[in-house]
């Protein structure tokens, strides 16, 4: 019988907690599932029906067993797990990109995977030190929508740059040269976002054409997920159906 | 020796916790202020000073105790607390509303306040049944922003709308008659959020206009304070400096 171990950044595989977010896993990335967990106290009937249904079109194996539940999950009404191998996407050069530089929290990475879906972007570009993208707590934030996106890691925003930096470039700064009003992209872009704390370092001033949100001194700032989806919605505004 | 028992709603008091909150406390509610706890961990210098004479400005007892801290916050950094009485503002007539209906999650709430703020609405109106604003989890998320906010509290949006239904009403439904980015509000105007799992019920349609935020189908919404955020600063857009 195999034990089943906290997850951890340098394993493997990661998990998908919860049936809905499971589905996802196996509708978008079905060629990463490895493992479906179903609990004893999962319900039988339809919506388990079609869950062991996906499982064996796609040949992925049903385990049931309750010990994974008490290692992964505290919530009290998780009864399935997805168990996938972790990928790597490729970014694509004619593609919108949203770039996340230094994110420190899963929750606020998955939420922002959520609403670029929303708005029709699902590539993004992680530029290192940063949260780890499997965290299962960026898959339940993204409510699934992590299997839809495509993102790859860079040790430095350089490095991001030199292979995707001929686009439009608009970096997020309080200190900035135009209001999100004013930004109308004409053809491929990426929305640059700081760390939570700190924000981008000053010299992204230098890198396209800085953006800000206007908003109130009453407050310091937006929070990440936020920001970025307003960032998101002006920017592709018109353009989402 | 006073017992310290953990917040519950009924509470006559709430907490500011940490020594950021408690500072927005005492410089936007030091009327409501009650006490100011100090953990004796707390580190001596100029931010305590800051704290202590502001206290005594304002005539806010000051009191020494661990005790406090164990049952209030598990957070390991947090070594000030506010205590502060509650209280319910006043809405006016001419100035712009959020209304959220139902809400049922107090980090929603707190960080939909946050935004408010920072796009110049500071008027909240709650539709009952409804999260509790007091909650210390509200006045966390909302990063001090509840001590600048007025809220008041409404048994059924019929109550809300015969005190201040004159004005332009606007719903946020997915199955609505106009677009966000058609909004431009002339005059005093309510955005009206629905519960986070389920929205507005379906008669909200023949409220004022109701809206839509468009995104794709990839999705099955945005999550609350991010569809607030994003109609905020639509609705507000060239008004905040």
């Amino acid at each position: 019988m195999a034990a089943y171990r906290r997850y951890r950044k340098d394993s493997e595989v990661s998990y998908s907690l919860g049936i809905t977010l499971t589905f996802e896993l196996l509708q978008h990335r079905p060629e990463q599932a490895a493992r479906v967990f179903i609990h004893s106290a999962m319900k039988e009937g339809d919506t388990l029906e079609r869950l062991l249904c996906l499982c064996r079109e796609q040949s992925v194996e049903v385990v049931y067993t309750d010990k994974i539940f008490h290692v992964m999950s505290k919530k009290e009404n998780c009864f399935v797990i997805g168990e996938f191998s972790k990928y790597e996407g490729q970014l694509e050069k004619s593609a919108s990109h949203i770039v996340l530089v230094n994110p420190s929290n899963a929750g606020n990475m998955g939420t922002v995977m959520r609403s670029a879906l929303g708005f029709g972007l699902n590539q993004m570009a992680v530029i290192r030190p940063a949260v780890d993208a499997f965290d299962p707590k960026v898959v339940r934030a993204s409510m699934g929508a992590i299997f839809s996106t495509d993102f790859a890691y860079f040790d430095s925003f350089d490095a991001y740059r030199e292979e995707y930096g001929e686009r439009e470039l608009y970096p997020f700064m309080l200190d900035a040269s135009m209001r999100l009003q004013e930004l109308m992209p004409t053809g491929a872009f990426s929305l640059i976002f700081g760390n939570e704390a700190t924000g981008l370092p000053a010299e992204f001033s230098r890198v396209g054409r800085s953006v800000v949100i206007p908003h109130s001194h009453r407050i310091d700032s937006l929070n990440l997920p936020i920001a970025a989806s307003i960032a998101m919605y002006e920017a592709t505004k018109g353009k989402v159906s």
